[in-house]
C-alpha cells in the first residue's frame, strides 16, 4: 500500500526550557512520512534547497520514504525557529524563512499517482486543489493542519473541503473554522462544510473523530517525559492516513484502528527532539504503544443491580 | 452492596444563557447518590433545614436512597446560586448561603457503618477525618472535590490523604494541590501525598486514573446538548464509587469498568437541569451509555507492515 504526502521538508530550530537544537530535519512531510512508513510506503512531494543536508536526505530515504517527488531547487530550504514555554504547550514562532518553499508547485511523479491514500499538509488551498486534480480517483484524501489558511484563504479552503474525504484539525482550528466553541458542535459544523470525516487532534487530551460510523474518541497516552511536541500532529496524521491506505475508511473498525496508530506514533514523536523519536522507532515499539493504548481504555461494561 | 455518601444536600439556583431555575434539589450527596444507586444501595449522611421540600425528600427516597443519616435541623437548607457562561464551561458563584450546613457534624447511623464503600464529598478535611474514624475498616474510601480546602485547610487535607484509598480531583485542583501544570506529573505527585489511586475528572476531556494497575483513561461521551453541567463531577464520583462497592478496586478491570460507569452517569446528569437527568434515568439508559462509550473507544490493534 502507498501513501502520497504533500507538505514541507524543513530545517527547524527548536527551543525548549531545557535545550536549543538548531538545523533539525523537520516539516510536516518529514514527520508524517516517518510515521506512515509503519503501515504503507510513503512518497513525499516537497521541495528542498541546495543547502539541504545529505544526512537528512538519508534519514528519510533510509527509512523507506520514496523521495522521487522531492524537488531540489536553487536557494535555501524552508526554515522555522520556534520557542516553547515551560509547559511545552504554548509556542511562539521566532522566525520563518520560506526559502524555496515559497515557489513550491507540487507535481506528483506519475508512478505515485496510483497510491491508495493522499495526505495534504499545510500548504495553500489552491495548491491542495491542484494536487487533488492529479489524483482524482484516490481512495482516501486527507487535509491536515491549516491554521494560517483559515484566516487568509478562507474561500479557497471552503472550495477544497467538499473534494476531500478527511479533514484533520486541532482544537483551535476547529473553533476558528466553524465559529463553534464546543468541539462536538464544531465537528458537526465542519462536517457540513464538505469532508466526510472530521478528526480533531487534541494533543494530551486525545483525539475525536466524527464520520459515517458516528463518533470515535481515544485518550492520549500519558507521557512523563515529553521532550519536543513539534510535529506531533503531523506524526498523528501520517500514522492515521498510512494505516488507512488500502483499507475501507468508511468502516468503523478500520478507522478506530487507524486512530490508535496515529496516537501511538504521536506519542513516539514527542519523546525526542525533531524526528528522532520517529526515526529510531521500529515496528515493535509501535505495536507496544498500541498495546499500551488498548490497556489504557479497554473496559468491560458495568452491570447495574 | 452499600455505599455511604457524606456531603451536601442543597437547594440550587442555576443560571445558564438559556434559562434560570430556582430551588432545584442539588448538593454533592444528591447527585452522587442518584448516580451510585445503579450499582449499590446509597446511604446519604447530610443535613437539611426545616425549609427542605417534601418533594425533594421523596425524589431521593423514591430512588432508593437511604436517608436515615440525613439530619433535619432548625434553620435554612444550604443554598447555592451560580451562573454559567455561554460555553457552559465557566461559572461564577453569585451567592452561597451555608445555613444549617455550617454546623454539620456528620454522624453515621450504626447500620451503614458496615458499608463496602465510602464517598466523602466536599466538606472540611477535619470532618472527613472524623467520618473515616467511624468506618475504620471500610474496603474503599474516596475523597471528592475539595477546591476550597486546598487553599484554606491544606495541612488538614494533607493529613487525611494517607488515610483514604482514592482521591478524585479536577484539572485545576490537581494543579493547585501539587504545583504541577502537567496532569500526568500532577497525578504522580498527588499519589505521593498518600492516596493509592488518583482520578482526574476532566469533564468533556474525559478522565484519567493512576493507581496500582498503572494508568487508565477514557474519553467523555460527545454530547450535543449539554443543558447544565452542575453536579457532573459528583455524578461521576457516585457512579465510580457505587460501581466499586464490593469489588476489588485494586484490580485493573474492576476499576476500568467503574470509570466507564462514572462517565456514563456524568453524561446523563448534564442533559437536564439539576438532578433531573439522573432521577429520570433507568438501568437501561445507563447500560446504553456504557455501550456507547465502548463503541466510542474500542479498537483492534493496527498491524504494521
Amino acid at each position: 500500500m502507498r501513501v502520497v504526502i504533500v507538505g514541507s521538508v524543513a530545517l527547524d530550530t527548536i527551543r525548549t526550557p531545557g535545550a536549543v537544537r538548531a538545523d533539525l530535519l523537520g516539516g510536516s512531510a518529514s514527520y508524517a512520512s516517518l510515521a506512515a512508513r509503519f503501515f504503507a510506503r510513503p512518497a513525499i512531494v516537497a521541495v528542498v534547497g541546495d543547502d539541504f543536508p545529505a544526512a537528512d536526505w538519508e534519514t528519510l530515504a533510509g527509512a523507506g520514504v520514496d523521495l522521487a517527488g522531492v524537488e531540489r531547487a536553487s536557494g535555501p530550504t524552508f526554515r522555522w525557529d520556534g520557542s516553547y514555554d515551560a509547559s511545552l504547550k504554548e509556542r511562539v514562532t521566532l522566525r520563518t524563512e520560506v526559502g524555496v518553499f515559497g515557489a513550491f508547485r507540487p507535481v506528483l511523479p506519475e508512478p505515485v499517482r496510483g497510491a491508495e491514500a493522499l495526505l495534504l499538509g499545510n500548504i495553500d488551498p489552491a495548491l491542495q486543489e491542484g494536487v487533488l486534480a492529479q489524483m482524482p480517483a484516490v481512495a482516501l484524501s486527507a487535509i491536515d493542519t491549516m491554521n494560517y489558511w483559515i484566516g487568509s484563504a478562507r474561500e479557497a479552503l471552503l472550495a477544497v473541503l467538499p473534494r476531500v474525504h478527511l479533514l484533520l484539525l486541532n482544537d483551535e482550528e476547529a473553533r476558528e473554522l466553524t465559529g463553534e466553541a464546543d468541539l462536538v458542535r464544531a465537528s458537526l459544523a465542519a462536517l457540513r462544510l464538505g469532508a466526510e470525516v472530521i478528526v480533531i487532534k487534541r494533543g494530551p487530551n486525545g483525539v475525536t473523530a466524527c464520520g459515517p460510523w458516528g463518533w470515535l474518541a481515544l485518550p492520549a497516552l500519558p507521557l512523563e517525559s515529553v521532550v519536543d511536541p513539534t510535529g506531533a500532529g503531523d506524526a498523528f496524521a501520517g500514522g492515521l492516513v498510512g494505516c488507512l491506505a488500502g483499507r475501507d475508511w468508511r468502516r468503523r473498525d478500520a478507522f478506530a484502528c487507524a486512530l490508535a496508530a496515529g496516537t501511538a506514533l504521536a506519542s513516539l514523536s514527542v519523546e525526542a527532539f525533531g524526528v528522532a523519536g520517529l526515526a529510531r522507532a521500529d515496528a515493535r515499539a509501535v505495536a507496544e504503544r498500541c498495546r499500551m493504548l488498548g490497556e489504557l481504555c479497554r473496559f468491560d461494561p458495568p452491570e447495574t443491580r
